[in-house]
C-alpha cells in the first residue's frame, strides 16, 4: 500500500510539473484516437520495466537539442537481450545498428534518439555504458540502436552539442513512471507539421480476453504534411501546409510492448506504427527518416546460455491484430501529444517555431464534433 | 424454400432501391480529400494512355465474382516494357510476379485483379494474351502480374468462376475513360470495413510549377479496420468495427503515373499508397493481403534493342514529396468511392453484406464540418 | 527430312550408350565435397518424412519437361503448416508464393518445380489437391509455392505441355526413399552450364554433438557460369563457358531440414544454399531466377486451435553455423550431382544438349588430386 | 611522357617497398582466378579516380588495428554524389549509413573501414571531414558509411585505440595506383580462415566489346570457413577448419566500378561480391557481419541544381553479368591475395596467428595442376 501511495504522490508531483507548464495533452480536452483504451499512463512506460531518460540542452541562442533513451528492461541488457525489429518507413536518416537487429532479431542496448550529426557521439557512450556494465568485461562486440532527427533549423546542429555525459546522464536517471513530452529530450528542437515538434508518448492497453497485453510508443516529431487532430484536417483549416516546398523531417518512432512477438511480428508491428504516422497526416517526404523500433519485453535471450535453444510461447500470427490496431492508434495519438505539449521556441539564427495553437485546435474539434 | 424467396425479392428490391438512388461519388457530396486537384475523370485513367478493362460475373445465387486488369500503355507490353515497383503492405497474399519485378525494375504484362482461388487461372490468361500477341513468336518467358483478394463470404470461391476467356474479355474490352466502381470487376464480391467493397479509382494531377503530373489509382477493396472518411470516424459512430474478431481481407492497390521515376521511386511512391489506406482506418490485419503495383508511363524499356543503355531522364529524389503526397490522397479517395458506389449485395450462402449507408454517412460529414 | 532421321539415329544411340555406362554420382568416382558427411541417402529425403515425387514428360520430339515435388510431412500441409522462408538470389524468375511464406514465416502446401510457362497450371493443380483433401472443406485461401525454370531450349515450352493431372500424379506419387536425378521431373530438358543439367539432391548430417540434424536439398539446375567441381575449374579445362554471350538460366532450391529454426534462421539457412550454387561457379546471371525455399520439418503449426500460442523450442543464432555449412556444401553437391546424372538429349527443333563429359571431368580431377 | 614516367617510377618504388616485405601475390606464383583479365595493377584503384588511404595502428604489444578508406572520386562527395548500394550477406555488424544508401541510392561521404568499437569515433570524423570541406557551409545532414571487422583477439579492442585523427589523416592521404595489403590499414589486426587476414584488392577488366568497363574490390577479411584457393581445399589440407567451434569473424567488401550502373544493378553487383567470399569457402557464419558496398564513379548525382531531373544512360540489365562475373572474381582474388600478403602477427593478450603457409599452399597449388 505504501509503495502505491509514493507512486501516487510521484505522479501527482509530476502531473503538477506539467499543470505548470500549462499544457495539456488531447485528452484533457477530450480528443480521442481510435477505439481502444489507453494504459495507466498513457505512456510508453505503461510497459512494464520500461524506462525512460531524457537531457534537454537548451543553453544561449543556438542550442536546442537533446538525448531521449528508451530501455525495456533494467538488466544488464548485453546479456539479457530482447527480441526486436526495425521497420523503415522513408530511410532517409544516419539511425545505427538496423542490420544486426534485423538478421539476428533482438536488440542489446538502449535505443537512443539525439539529432543527426550526435548519432556517432551518442552511439560511442553507448559503448562506454555497455563496456562498462558489470558483467561485461569480455565483451568486444556490441550493437548501439541511435536515431536521429535533424533539428538543424533552432539548434545550431553543426555545433554538435550533445557529448557522450549527456547520453551516459540520460540512461542514468531513466525511470518508469511519467514521461515528459513537447520541448524534451530529443525533442528539444524539433519541428513538426509546421508547428513546433518534440517528444510525445501513448499507449493502448488490449482486453483481458486478448491478453490483456500493453503496446506503449514514444515518437520523436520532426516531419511536415498536412495535419489531421482526430480526423480533422487542422494543417488545411490553419493554412499550415505546402506541397510546393520541400518538405522534409523525419519521425523516429519507438514501440514497446509486453505481448510475447518474435522479430518477424515485431516488424509487422513496427510497420503499423508508421500506419499510425500516416492518421495524422505525415506524408513520409523524400528528405524524411522514418523508423520505427519495436521491442517485446515478454521473454529474453541470454547473450551466453548452456543451452542450444530458445524455448518461447509466442502470440500466433492470428492474434497479432488487436496488437496491430494499438500500434496505429499509440503513435497517432503520441505524435499528437508531441505536439500539444510542445511550446514556442525561438533559437539558432534567431529562427522561432511557434507552437500548435491550441485554443484553434480545440475549436475546431468542437465544431467537428470531435470534443463533445 | 420461401426464405429463399423472400430473400430473392429482398436482393431484387434491393437492388432497384439502389439504382433508383443512382450512386454518387463523395465528391458530388461536397466530400474532399486531401488538399490538391484531380485529374479530369479522377481516375486511374486520367494518365494518358492507361486503359480498365472489367467482367463481372454475377451468375446465380452463388457467383459473385470477376476481373478488372490495368494496362498501362496500348502497345505490346512485353516488348515495351514499363519501369515498375510493388510495396508489400501485408504479404498474406497470392500476387503473382513479384520478384521479378523487385529484380529487374519493369513490367512486361498487363495486371490483373481477380479472387484468391483464380490467380493461377488469370496468370494462365496472361500467358496466352502475351503468347499470341504480335511480335512475340519468340517468347518463352513472361512475368504475370496477378492480384486478388479474397471474395468468399458473398461468392462462391471455391468453385473458381473465372476463366480464362474472362480475362481475356477484360484485356480485349480495355478502354481509357471512365471507370466503373463499385460492384464491378475484381470488386464485384468484396467487402470493406463491413460494409460492400468493390472497385475504386482516383486521381490527382500536379500545378505545372511541379512538373504537371498525374497520379492514378485503383484499388480493390476487401479490408477491414475503423472506417474513417474525412477524417470523421464513420466506423465508430456506425457501430462497424471491431478489434475483437478476426480483422481479415485484403487491398489490391494499383498506381499509375506519368511522372518519370525509376523502379526505385516508384516503389516509394507505391508504399505511400499504404498510407493512404491508413487514413481511411484500414490496419492491415494480420489475415491482409495488401499490395501496391506501381508503375511509370513516361518511357519504354524496350525488351529488345542494338544498345547498351537505356537512357532517361528521371525526376530527381527531391522532386518526389508531391507525387508522394498525391499517391497518398488518390488512394485514400479511390477506397472511399469504391464504398460509395458499392451497393447491397447478397450471395453464396445467402450472405448478405450491405452497402455503405451513404445519407447517414453525409450527414455525419455534414455535422462534422467535412460537408459544406 | 534426312538430317531428321540421322538425327533421330543419334539420339537412340546416344541414349543405349549412356545406358549402358550407368550414370553413377560423383561420390561413386570418390569426389567430395567439403568436409561434413551425407546422410545415408545423400538426398533430400534424408530429412525424415520428406517426399519427392516427379513427373517426365518426354513426348516426341518436342516434349521435354516435368513437375517436381517435394512435401515436408505426409499429413495435410494446410491444416498442419511447417516453417519456411524463401530466400531471393536472383529474381528473373516466376516463383509463385513469395510474399506470403515471408509475410507469415510458414509453407502450407507442397513444393512445386515445373517450366516457366506452366507456373499457373501447376498452382491450380496445388489449388485443386489442397481444396480436395479431407479436412479442408471451409479451405477458401491458400498459397501454392510453384517454381520454375525456363526449359524452352530443349522443350517447346510455348506449348505448355504440363497438365494439372501431372502435378496431382507426381502429388500422388511422392514418396521418401532415393530421388531419381538427371533428366527427370522438372529436370527433363534444363540446361546447366552449357552441359545437360536436371534435377540433383544430396544432404548432409551433423554430428550428434552439435544435435544430430540433417539437411537435405534438391536443386533443378538451368544457369551458367564458369563450372567448378571439386574447386577444380572444369569450365575452363573443357572450354566450356563464356562471358561474351547472353548466360541466362536459373536454378531452383529446395532446403529441407529437421532443425528446429523459425523463419529468420531458415532464410539465412536459405541464403548458404545460394553460396553453394556460387561455389559451382554458378554467377546468377542477369537473366537467372535463383530462388531458394527452406523449411523445417521440427515442428508444425496448425492452421486453426483453440491456442492463441506457438511453444517453439528453437535452435539459438548461435548454434545455426553448422547448419549453413551443410547447406552450402549439400546445394555445391546437389548441383554436381545433377551434372553427373544428366545424359545428352535432344529435343525442341533439333536442339541437342551433351551430358557433362563424365569420363574427361574425373580424369581431370583425378590430376587435380580431388580423387585419390 | 614524363608523367608516364613517374607514374612508373612510383610503381617501381612501391613494388620494391612491397618486395622489401618479401611477400607475393598469388598471381605471381601463377595462380588463377576465373577467366577474366585484371586491370593493370589489380586493384580498386584500377578504377579510374578511386582513392585509398591507410593508417595502421601498431603500439606496444596491444595495439593491432587502423583504418582503411576508399573515394570514389577526388571531389567533394556532398556536393557531388555517386550512385550507390548495400548489400547484406550476414548482418551481424555495425555498419552505419545503410538505410539512407538504401533509399535514395547515392553514396554522398567516404567508405571508412575500421574495428567494430571504433565506427562510431570514425563516423564522427567523417562528419568532421565532411562540414569543414569547402561548400559545405551549409551541410547540416550527411550520412557516413564506416564498416568493420572485429579484431578483437590480436587487438585490444576494448581500448578503441582509433581516433578521429587517424581517419582524418587516411582520408588526407589517400591516392590512386598502388594498395598496399595484408597487416595494414583496417586489415592490421584480422583473421581469416584462421589464419592472418588484411586488407585485400583485386579487379577485373571487361573487353572493349563489353564496354571495357573496370570492377575493383578492397575486402577487409576477418571470417572463417573451410579455405579454397583456386579451387584446392587448402583448409582441408592444412588442417584448418572447424564447424564444431563458434565460426565468427566478418568481410567487408567494397566494390567499385566505372560501369554506368544505378543502385538496384549496383546492389546486384554488390550480391556478386558475396559469391565471390563464398568461393574462397566462406559460410557467411551466424557471427559474421559481411557487408558489401557498391559505387558506380561514371556519373555523380549533385546536391543540388537547378534541375529536377537526373539524366543517366545506364547499362541495361541484360548486359550487367560480365560485371557480375568480374565481381565474384575478384572478389575472390582480393581475399586471397588479403591472406598472401599478411604476415604472422602477435598482439593482446599476446595471442598470435600465423600467416597463411605460402610455401605448402604453392606447392598444394602445383600438385593440383593450379600452378603450372
Amino acid at each position: 500500500m505504501k509503495t502505491a501511495c509514493l507512486f501516487l504522490l510521484a505522479v501527482v508531483l509530476s502531473v503538477s510539473t506539467l499543470l505548470a507548464q500549462s499544457a495539456k495533452r488531447p485528452r484533457e480536452y477530450g480528443i480521442r484516437f481510435g477505439v481502444m483504451p489507453t494504459g495507466p499512463l498513457n505512456a510508453i512506460t505503461d510497459v512494464p520495466g520500461v524506462r525512460v531518460g531524457q537531457v534537454t540542452l537548451q543553453q544561449g541562442q543556438n542550442v536546442r537539442t537533446g538525448v531521449t533513451v528508451i530501455l525495456p528492461h533494467d538488466g544488464n541488457l548485453f546479456q539479457q537481450k530482447v527480441p526486436a525489429a526495425i521497420y523503415i518507413g522513408n530511410g532517409f536518416g544516419k539511425l545505427t545498428g538496423y542490420s544486426q537487429v534485423e538478421e539476428l532479431g533482438t536488440l542489446e542496448t538502449p535505443i537512443v534518439l539525439t539529432n543527426t550529426l550526435n548519432v556517432p557521439v551518442a552511439a560511442d557512450a553507448v559503448i562506454d555504458h555497455t563496456l562498462a556494465q558489470p558483467g561485461n568485461a569480455q565483451v568486444q562486440s556490441l550493437n548501439p540502436v541511435v536515431g536521429e532527427t535533424n533539428d538543424g533549423f533552432l539548434n545550431d546542429i553543426r555545433g554538435r552539442h550533445v557529448s557522450k555525459q549527456h547520453v551516459l546522464d540520460a540512461l542514468r536517471t531513466a525511470r518508469t513512471g511519467p514521461v515528459e513530452e513537447g520541448n524534451v529530450g530529443a525533442g528539444t528542437g524539433t519541428v513538426c507539421f509546421g508547428f513546433k515538434g518534440g517528444i510525445g508518448t501513448a499507449s493502448r492497453k488490449l482486453p483481458a480476453s486478448l491478453g490483456g497485453y500493453t503496446v506503449g510508443v514514444l515518437v520523436q516529431t520532426n516531419f511536415g504534411g498536412v495535419l489531421q487532430i482526430g480526423g480533422v484536417p487542422v494543417g488545411v483549416e490553419l493554412g499550415k501546409y505546402s506541397y510546393r516546398e520541400k518538405l522534409d523531417g523525419s519521425c523516429m518512432m519507438v514501440v514497446q510492448t509486453d505481448a510475447p512477438l518474435d522479430a518477424r511480428n515485431l516488424k509487422r508491428l513496427a510497420k503499423r506504427a508508421f500506419m499510425g504516422l500516416a492518421q495524422t497526416g505525415g506524408i513520409a517526404s523524400n528528405g524524411s527518416g522514418d523508423y520505427v523500433i519495436a521491442v517485446s519485453t515478454a521473454y529474453r535471450i541470454p547473450h551466453e546460455t548452456s543451452s542450444n535453444f530458445d524455448e518461447m510461447k509466442l502470440l500466433r500470427n492470428d492474434a497479432t491484430s488487436p496488437l496491430f490496431m494499438a500500434a496505429i492508434e499509440a503513435t497517432e495519438e503520441a505524435i499528437i501529444n508531441s505536439l500539444f505539449m510542445a511550446r514556442t521556441l525561438s533559437g539558432h539564427q534567431g529562427h522561432r517555431v511557434e507552437a500548435l495553437p491550441v485554443d484553434k485546435v480545440v475549436e475546431l474539434l468542437r465544431k467537428a464534433g470531435q470534443i463533445k
